[in-house]
């Protein structure tokens, strides 16, 4: 197949809308609603005044993740992992990429030996809902930390980097940016990002679900994702009420 | 103690603002988001062309629950039940409860051999919400069934009553209708009631939580249950664009 | 179809004969054969020094519940729970049911960290094995506690009221008194009853299975019910060599 | 310490009381009590007209055993395995100990594509329950056969051998027959033995707790369990209505 | 830290000594030892005559794969998965990934209704056990194709590439090829690369775990990651008794 | 079936091939991969300083074992336990087997508080896996104890005597010596047999699977364990460069 246009009629660099709704439930120090087109993600962000077990008395703090989708976000109803009674192997594997994102993002000495845990719960999922709930729990994270600051709890939010992620792939053999579930369900190539408003890499990876890509198709990809990034981490900062 | 007012300044027989969104998302059957003052919950309806072994080959539906809270939906998270590996003994009990009480509401008999599955999930918990969840997937449920009609997979919704539920309980001494979370943290009973929009009860479910309570309170607290039931049907008719 | 008589022969509000045996096993420090008709369940209450972590250090009791019946306790023989490696939601639910109670009946005050296990094991059902574990199992705990009290462990049994339990039920259109199998697979409405001997109510739990039943109805269950477990207690209290 | 006499005053070739009910509970196609001194073991036989996938199409039954035990059968209160959610290895080895020894006492080709379901649950433990439950689980199944003979499924009873099981064990430097609980906890060499009314052996489970054994000690041992066992099959024949 | 060596005294792109012993168990199909210097790993191919459910009558084969590590594989023991009863996060990572990249590999649809499936456990782990099972792995694939074509059962076997795979990361600021566990604990970013032996990829995932990497970075040590796959392909193939 | 000869051209009385490599993976306290014959297992012994909760504080050591299989060490691939999410029966039974024995070779009151773990993971089975876990352990385990003594952390190795264990069986009507999986699959009875450097009995697991057996066929199989013990711990010696 030859490509012509994106089914959404999107330009190949071009976001989907992009919308962050912060304080969007009320009890999580941190709550915020990501959307990205049709894609939705709660994001919210818990801080609890304790360690995980290896961590007791080492002065430092812990940042972990947990993902799901109700089981009415997709298409076709999918199991509820809960009632299974475990987490697909597909759900360990975004939760640790969310985990390891957002530790990049906060200085884990700098908050005292509290637990930050991060919630992704995707409601409505129209493809890129990892890539959605690394964006949107930076922006619950910070405000979770604001709010410890702002107890006085800590001296200032611990952040190093804000960090942001999207989804880049080869949709009909065209190099796209953010491919939503059309997109992705027909893509040969599929690959997240999740990079520092430094411009820097935290997490590439990259699947050829169909066809091996060369180098120079890597780069374009890595093009693209780098342009994307920097727009969202605009975005995250808007929404905190930051000077880009 | 002895009662002055509500936490919440409402009157003993009055329930909290009900919202209730249809098309909430946008891929299941019947999606509602329904909000009883602070309680938010997304009720999906999703139909499966299959029903459970036990059913296999006789002609006949089948409609189930499931029930679920995101962890940081209450004022402290909770552990998400899909990484501890099994649902809470209350998540059973709560999903068993509506799945009963939907049960009630549809002819079985009526949509072939078909499973409508409900998944409440909550997203905001503040009291009331296994009742917010049967309300909501009534609305839900009806939403579904009328999509199959217009397919023409079934002549009619298969519908035998309207069903709604609410609580009641006894707070500071003072029997009150559809109790918030501080309410239902201190009260002495807790009831919840599931009725037609005939005026019958589907289920009763009383607990008391500190003191015994008589025949007299038990009448008074179904009056008010009877009455706030009146009204949540009304609301779901209302939604749904229909003659109360 | 309309109502002749019960299969069982008794008046509508006679219960089943009921056999309480003392002692009936050997290690436990209460230990209870209750026989309602064919429904025999052995009831045993344990008693741990120590709570569960949430009530440490509080100078508080606890009192907990736990449920089973034998795989061929039943017509069909069932899978056994712990091969199947976990408790069905109707486990769970019977057994919250029989340890919120029983909660009722002690004071959690005034027994010391400890923690009083029931421990209810259906030997053979015919109908109503959840009230005759809570009517049986109050007879184990006050054993229990009385031996703790002998032994000078605590000063008295910590007594609020007796409770007892008792289902009742619409057959063939007609409220009975404590339901046999026969008469639970066939009926309409059915609702399990706790009361203490003060005659109010402890939990009450009611479901339309066939047809929504209306106020009236309700009212005669109730009386039946009422009925029923005063003369439970009655046995209860005899059993112990209390007056009555 | 040297062996002066038994706790029980028993002789050491000497068995407990032991008495076997028929027709113990009601719904079983089988049903035996066997008590063996205050061992107490409900043995349920129950006949299901399937076989497992593996054994689906070739004509031949299959006979399988569960263990457990009540959680207060036992001098301190043990966890329910269907609340934690699995069966220890102690039990797991047990139920296939109990399988093993009858599947060595019934012809598995004379009953057609059925499965016989034998379920141990022992209500109160004073030692020996494993071999208690293959005496008992013996005659439960030899009555579920005769009850499906009777009805004219099979031709005769499948049996092949009688079986029945003992423990013997070094107590005090001295063999014995038949060890309860205090017995059991304190000796050295502790053997099960699975023997045929033909006085052939099924299985020998034999195992130092604490001093190694020799040869000689381990045939004193097996002619005691002999002596025990041809007593144990004249009391299943006898309960039975058999000759011996 | 500043570079001065690698602690192995390889040079930067040096890999570490690669064996690959063929028929190293005796069952199974296809079964590899790959030794990465002193990571060990057993990879065995497993035909099996039937599909997943998800693809039956589909005329199409697949392949699956699985990875343990023995519980004293490592430095200091973990915990026996079977044991814990269930797999970690980190386990099914891999075994996705492995899948994933052999499913590259092969043509599914040219090999009947037939599963592949690869068990990959790692006996002594010394960094890279991940890479090493997908380069064994594929000579195992291999031969059990083989074996499969030799009886006749397929035509051919069903190669689109050979796939291999190594580690690259940077180690005291300078990017090295194949880490070992030394070099894998220090290091601040860890990639792991899949190419074909067209020189494509088929998987790029790298993590940041210290400090976030640049463009030029990435490029450097997909270079290494490119150099490494060759000379793995070169060795499958030399094991294989193939020409380069 | 009369017999002829052992399928192997072995005498009745001439264990398979036996080879013992010490230090086989280089992390483990104490390494041996057991060959004996075409089954080969790979037993560590590892050493953690602590104990399970229910001897901590007692001055006294712990001596623990697991066992597993590779999916494909045997004829066909067997599902990993780790993704079944438990150990089957076959499994508990053996590790708890290895571990009685190996608690009878070592005084668990002379190496302080701390715990052996012996692992034993069969690499590829043809019979008599859980013995030849037995014999290979007993040397991985003095290796062990070998270290800690060297590292002066006790006086000397805790060693009461050295154990080995060897199975034995009836193979068409003849009683032969270590039997191998043909022999094995064939077998009437199979007798695993563990004893001491003493010529004394640690366990003894006899089972009929075809035949009853009688006591003169018991003695001739004793007969023959004993001979093939004491040929083993010969080579434990051996391997261990002691004097037999």
């Amino acid at each position: 197949m030859s490509f012509e246009k994106r089914p959404s009629g999107r330009a190949v660099d071009q976001l989907r809308e992009i919308r962050i709704t912060r304080q969007y439930t009320k009890h999580a120090e941190g709550s915020v609603l990501i959307e990205c087109g049709d894609t939705k993600v709660i994001c919210t962000a818990s801080i609890e005044d304790k360690v995980p077990p290896f961590l007791k008395g080492k002065g430092q703090g812990w940042l972990t993740a947990e993902y799901g989708m109700l089981p009415r976000s997709t298409h076709t109803r999918m199991d509820r992992e809960a009632a299974r009674g475990k987490q697909t192997g597909r759900t360990q594997e975004i939760q640790r990429l969310i985990g390891r994102s957002l530790r990049a993002a906060f200085d884990l000495n700098a908050f005292g030996e509290r637990t930050l845990h991060l919630d992704c719960d995707v409601i409505q999922a129209d493809g890129g809902t990892r890539t959605a709930s690394i964006t949107g729990a930076m922006v619950a994270a910070h405000d979770a930390f604001a709010a410890l600051a702002a107890q006085g709890a800590i001296g200032a939010i611990p952040l190093k980097h804000f960090v942001a992620a999207v989804s880049v792939g080869v949709y009909q053999g065209e190099p796209v940016l953010d491919l939503d579930y059309v997109e992705d369900s027909g893509c040969d190539t599929d690959m997240n990002v999740v990079m520092t408003d430094g411009g820097h890499f935290i997490e590439v990876q990259g699947t050829a679900e169909g066809e091996a890509f060369d180098r120079a198709r890597m780069n374009r990809l890595l093009d693209l994702a780098e342009l994307g990034i920097a727009r969202l981490i605009k975005l995250q900062k808007a929404a905190l009420g930051m000077a880009a």
